[in-house]
């Protein structure tokens, strides 16, 4: 399958990386994958949920949604009456994956709460809100700790988050949306440095794929993630964090 | 009142205009007025709501929404039960404006949904919409006749947006968030490059404000609208419209 | 524009009052503006919103909803999900006006939930809301006092509400529905005695409105709310009360 | 049981009925049982559930509620997110009487929509809706003749509806607030003037009954619904019908 | 008029009883009543609603609702947005009678959950929830006990839930679910071992029925009830319970 | 890490089906995993989603609940007013592992909707509804053929479901509640006999699992859902389905 932009089955797209977009939010991030646009923020909210009351721990929640204009002329009718299915399955996904970052006793009884709006939708939009809402994070822990409500910055599970798509026992990494509408299967990993795996996801409405593809749909996906943790923590050392 | 940002009483902020920052979109675009920013997308649809079926006429509507870290570290939930009292309130009024620009007529049976999407909030953010609403509107006209479903551009009555306060009986033009808070009573003015008056709304918590003052409000609203006016008709030549 | 029930332009509709129509509600009056008849009542609960907690001051809302079989064989929904938009825009336009009345201080931590039933609709059904709701404030002050919840009655702020039409350049006071439904712009004014503007609303679908006409809009609307406080406070008097 | 008002064990309250409360409704009735209000509409609209369409048989059918100050200081909260399931269960009881009392082809494929609003409530409302929302089928079916929706006026299967409450044995006719309260057990009979019985529905949370008292009970009800046939019906005479 | 399956008019269906059929849950039933199949649950929450704070007092409360599959062919949609109508009015009928059942003292405060849900319909289902649901509670209060919540088991009302149909003046007990839908009059009493009669409803949409059958419904129905309640006793008894 | 009950790391625990426990519903099963009992039902109706119009194909669905007894003393509520994140995301997760086992265009337009129901959980609900509703579905399509809606069964592609754990580098088979409660991640998987992948989640809020153990999890859960699939078959023929 040639790729739609002519990228190699194993290129992930360029990752752009902008802070601060919004003004007075402790952890802003505009992430780009592509034409995949995704704005995120991490806010501190000194609240637990009821079942960590006096537990002295915190916790990690991300919301998800999509700008109606965000998919061009099939405007995306807003969740207005709940998550749709689909909104609700991808915030739990995120979420799942951020709270791995940490060991949520350094927050003490505080949440911080992640929100993914995509601006613009080119595929991928979950992976790229798990990259920037993990930036966003590790800005809000910085921001606590400079406002003295934690007293140093806790230990950072760094993760990646990428696409894999399999077609015709093909595997390609990072997929566009008009790859994504194509391939048997649409996988999601999010994993760390270490090629340690956080969270998979595998689906398709397609044919099945024979696992014996699955070791490279593994060693694609983790050469990925250590890439796109590369670039987070970049960036996050460009604001002074020491990474 | 010495103003936040050193600005004259009857002083905007200024506008900076990006188009097509969602690809796709037929009317796509981001306003900043100071530290609002608002993305507004128009989006067309093969389809009238039930009171409008076969009576020849179109539909432009509206919708308006706060990204959660719009406001800073103070997170504004989103509104997934329902459009809160607050945004309902928004969104009709922006739809009512944006629909007195054209004939209905003109767009026969389609609805033109016009998408409001504040990123960043700092006072205003319902005449920012408005703004950036116009503009996507237009480019959305445009778009539908390059793609023949009407014949020609209907003719367009430019409107412009500002909000104005009164606090101690003096009158502010484009009032920031901190304004805002401050003042007596919030106006937002709707009007037209000849200086007719589309809507108009004033309210407040604060001290009732005399009549006397109201020639004032008008007279710098409508001034600041023609200046609005005259920066959203340039982005639109720039993008190939007759104005 | 020959006025369907012969009114001059700038008459008002004559106003009945009957208090007492609930039966245990403090503040409880039916107001009949013309056609459009509105229940009104101010029951005193003893909790305040969460962001006025141990603020010291107390609060005032109103609700708003129309009766199925007001308006006639068109029956109206109930809104059973959810406040219809047209609900919420008109219940804070009601609850914003009436807040304006009193220092918020003077009735310490209660607050004062003012719910308007229209009956029978007949045009101008939010203007009846606001003053009938005035008047069954004013009268759940008083029982505030009697109850001794209160040392004393609050200094009273008392307004009027009236709606106006622009109906090529002529302005008509005190709209019906028939007159309503055929107007350029449709404006709702709130004020005092005083001729201080409390709220004002203007917005049509029609033809926008020249500035030049907001002068006789004002001075024939602030010359109608105070003949209505005229009435209300004669009401309020018959009912015991020194104003 | 010495009862609040005097009244003997088997008295009901007086009836008081006007026609016409809202403007241009086919059946609008205020209906006065003591010092219980209620206001019913009847509308007929053309249209059927679906589980009606191409049937040859209309609907009616019935909504409930209480306006917020129709119970005194203790404020009733709108059903603005559902139909409560005490208002759920007795608009349920008031449509399945009113739908026996014609035959439902003789409308053909109409819907008559029944709204039945407590402005003051003293106990036994969902009878007083019952009564109410008979004689404004009543009028509304007199009203389809007139507009020639169909052909005559169908056969009319008269009812009353009456509480009944047992105490220690004792059976009381026709509840009000203060009796319901303190009665074991609340019993609801809806019949015919030649005592068929159309619905019943007794229930308590004190002390279970002897089925021996149902015979009292239902004699008494009887009674009680043919004299209440009777003022209805009177009421449809002065309004035209030929009852 | 022949019954489907050859029973006489007065006799009722078998019913089997399982406990324990849900592991963990204190009062665990499932009942089948013929071909209508419900799963009881009875669960302890440490906790009251807010109007029973300090008062001494526990609280019983019911849930009811249908499998998507138990009425064969014809799916039962899910009450995903609401309750409907139909379980509103149902879950408040099993609630009512179970609160009965003890003297709400007895269980401090201390709320017992009875969730009834129908596997399997064939007519009776209420009376069904209401059977198991009497024998679950029964078995959460010995649980109660056992786990020293409550010093000792509270005097049990016991109760029986049985429908009865009225066709062409015969009477029926315990109708399936094509009886029921070919009789006149659907009814359902909650009665004691006592001929105390705690609940009753009577409805139809069929033709009204004269109040002399009334006498053989009552009898026919107590009748039933107190074999329902034997056999209650026994499974309470074969549980371990003194009854 | 010993297993609750004694098992191998690599044993699933024995599944016992039974057939027709919804009388009249097409394909109807039990499904009991150990402790974790699930009732499926597959329902045919003869429509399809607004997106399959005239497309020639059918859709399969399927929700997903939990009884409110099924977790023992700790209840579950009801998603009365929206499903749960929860909810939705594992009855899309079983929805698409169902809608792959044919092609839709062999049910033409037809939606075969399938409810899990879960009676009693103790780990992998999960699972046990795919593979219940797997045999349900089964059912439905030889129900399809009988009433001669489809020509013939369709060609299907059996798939089993299994859930997996991670606990320090050691892989469990078909999780208990408490082994799920104890483990690192938490894998679910389905695919086919031929050892193809359908559907793959893993994710987990314990320590990342290194890429290698994933080897194993792929080895033990293919070899798992070999006999699940067995086991379903056999139930199957008994059922008279050539498998």
């Amino acid at each position: 399958m040639m790729r739609v932009d002519g990228r190699k089955n194993n290129a992930a797209r360029p990752i752009r990386i902008t802070r601060g977009v919004q003004k007075g939010v402790p952890g802003s991030v505009l992430i780009e994958q592509g034409d995949t646009h995704v704005i995120c923020s991490a806010i501190v909210e000194e609240r637990v949920p009821p079942f960590l009351k006096n537990s002295g721990k915190g916790w990690i929640t991300a919301e998800y949604a999509m700008l109606p204009g965000s998919s061009g002329q099939q405007r995306i009718n807003r969740d207005r009456e709940r998550a749709s299915g689909r909104s609700s399955e991808i915030q739990r996904f995120v979420g799942r994956a951020l709270r791995t970052v940490i060991d949520l006793r350094a927050i003490s009884e505080y949440t911080i709460q992640i929100d993914t709006d995509v601006l613009q939708a080119d595929g991928s939009t979950r992976c790229a809100a798990i990259n920037g809402g993990m930036l966003a994070l590790a800005l809000a822990l910085k921001h606590m700790v400079f406002e003295q409500l934690i007293a140093e910055l806790p230990r950072l599970g760094w993760l990646g988050a990428v696409s894999l798509g399999v077609h015709q026992d093909q595997v390609l990494v990072d997929l566009d949306y008009k790859e994504d509408s194509a391939i048997d299967m649409d996988i999601n990993l999010v994993s760390t440095a270490a090629n340690q795996i956080v969270e998979l996801s595998a689906f398709g409405e397609g044919r099945p794929v024979p696992d014996t593809v699955f070791g490279t749909v593994l060693a694609l996906g983790l050469q990925a993630n250590r890439a796109i943790i590369a670039t987070l923590q970049q960036a996050a050392r460009e604001a002074g964090l020491h990474v």
